[in-house]
């Protein structure tokens, strides 16, 4: 395992909160962006692309979830959802090949931006893509245990997992104050979660919990896979890299259309039931994956982690305002200890 | 005002947390007990002196919510409470007395420990009792706008208020991540009593809100003004100090005694409905507001408060075992944020 040779690259690790808040840790002393000021040129410039992927991540995400309040709203799926999946993965090898043109016309093919790869580089990437198959299988099984609802709820043990999975494999540590906080982010993203009917959650048989722990481990290992892949080759062009991923992706749901939808794209069509909704998911979902993936590149799993918890309280209170829905209070309550947990994050970063 | 004295002698204000956890903040490195023996024996004494209260503030507050969920379900109230607060007040003072009587055998009167006083010392003694007159007439009118499960959540405001005066009034510093600590220990201690009706909260009237602010200031201000007089003169004894304290609390519930329930004490005599579990009750009440006056002595309004959380919790534990109680997935959840909370409160101490 070479994971541990990103560690050597990655010294800015201690500096993920400030894609979060304004650089207002221990290294940085004085208020807001004013000090950003006393930062070097190169640092400084590698926080706003920090800043730009996280805060595109959030926006997308919580966008994300508002497209698919806004299709249920309009009526059942009627297009089936193996064909949507594939042409996401097909839209972000198109845009990832378009990047890629245009930086060589620019800057010319170079080692690190040509396309041609060696079976070494590329034999990692059908891992993550195989491990969230695994994990989107494992799902119609789960639903056996737990409904809907109950499943929102126990998928908060990813940002556990991630933050487990995180230290053992990528080898970077949290502070104890970070620890802490990662903890309030999944007991505030949960509270924020509440409903009248969560309390079945806790009456979930143990094959529920046991699959709702594998399901959260696989989702936190591809995750923080990616970014060992992604970070192993530093100096490789990102959009190489998405595009070796999501090659990938668009063969695993290939394989998905022919084994589970073949009959319906035959008789129906690929593309029936489509909508405008429809075509609106689908470029939000591929423009997202491209998000995580520069995530994973610029900063990493515990930033994407706090970007989607933000994302979901944005979009609560979004949807207050498009849907008329009502926030309740224990929705304040979880927004409050979130909040505290984002600010404890920047404050409690290890110190150099 | 004569409060800024106070802090000359307090120079023990960073050791808060070390009533809470084990000593294992910045200035205890180790685990656990083992730590204690680094510290000098006269810290070490005053570390065992506020562990002891509290843990014993925290035990009777626990049992206190069991016995009135025990006299609940016995039935409603028949006793006047007026004349159970009377009698509380009053054997708080022949405790005090009674510990008195045992100090000036052993150690002969003292100007520390004798009883005469002056009017410069004791003027301040009736304002704490008077604060919580006029939050109990409040209390009343209250309920015109929430019902008594929403008045248990407004209460959490008490944590937030006392944080404030204690910063405001007895000029002592708390860090970023024990004010962060602070938040959470109010928005746990919330979520924890969510219940399916607790929504209701948010739709309170804002005659209702300023009511709830103000008695949560009130109650907070009544904790902190009785700190200030406590720890004004350190040298004096607690016991002659909390004497003076409940000699007021006497003459003011003899006063509500007379303007409320005088009729039914003429009527039905003044124990009438008395049984076995008010006598406990008034017990327990007599005990705790000693071990209140104890913490607030030997450590302050911040303790008190997390212990009074901590006690809120383990109530709900204890009462799944005793009365079936169902615990609640916000229970767990909130529980939780408390447990980080107090975690915060020891590792986030302002370093000396």
């Amino acid at each position: 395992m070479e994971y541990r040779k990103i560690k050597d690259e990655d010294d800015d690790g201690g500096t993920i909160s400030d894609d979060i808040e304004n650089p207002r840790g221990k290294g940085f002393p004085g208020p807001g962006v004013a000090s950003v000021s006393n930062v070097p040129p190169r640092e400084q410039a590698k926080w706003k692309r920090k800043t730009i992927v996280t805060l595109a991540l959030t926006f997308l995400t919580s966008s994300q979830a508002i497209l698919i309040v806004w299709s249920k709203r309009a009526g059942k799926y009627e297009y089936s959802v193996t064909t949507a999946n594939f042409l996401v993965e097909t839209l972000k090898c198109a845009l990832s090949l378009a990047a890629l043109a245009r930086i060589w016309k620019n800057e010319g093919v170079t080692d690190d931006n040509k396309l041609s790869t060696t079976l070494d580089e590329v034999i990692v990437y059908p891992i993550p893509a195989l491990l969230y198959l695994v994990k989107n299988l494992l799902q119609y099984y789960i639903f056996a245990y737990v409904d809907a609802p109950g499943y929102q709820i126990l998928k908060n043990l990813n940002i556990i997992s991630t933050g487990v999975l995180y230290r053992i494999i990528l080898k970077k540590k949290l502070s104890e104050i970070q620890w802490a906080a990662f903890i309030l982010l999944c007991a505030g993203c949960t509270t924020a979660q509440l409903n009248s009917r969560s309390d079945q959650v806790l009456q979930t048989p143990l094959p529920g919990w046991i699959m709702a722990i594998v399901m959260a481990l696989l989702s936190g290992f591809a995750g923080v896979y990616t970014e060992a892949i992604i970070k192993k080759r530093p100096s490789r062009n990102i959009n190489v890299q998405n595009f070796c991923l999501y090659i990938f992706g668009m063969v695993f749901n290939a394989v998905a259309i022919l084994v589970q939808d073949f009959d319906a794209v035959m008789n129906k069509g690929f593309f029936h039931g489509y909508s405008i909704i429809t075509t609106l998911m689908i470029l939000n979902h591929a423009l997202s994956g491209i998000a995580v993936s520069m995530v994973m590149k610029y900063a990493d799993n515990i930033v994407k982690v706090y970007s989607t918890s933000v994302a979901m309280l944005l979009t609560a209170v979004v949807s207050v305002f498009l849907f008329g829905f009502n926030l309740t209070l224990a929705f304040f309550l979880g927004a409050t200890v979130v909040s505290v947990s984002v600010y404890l994050h920047s404050a409690g970063k290890p110190q150099r």
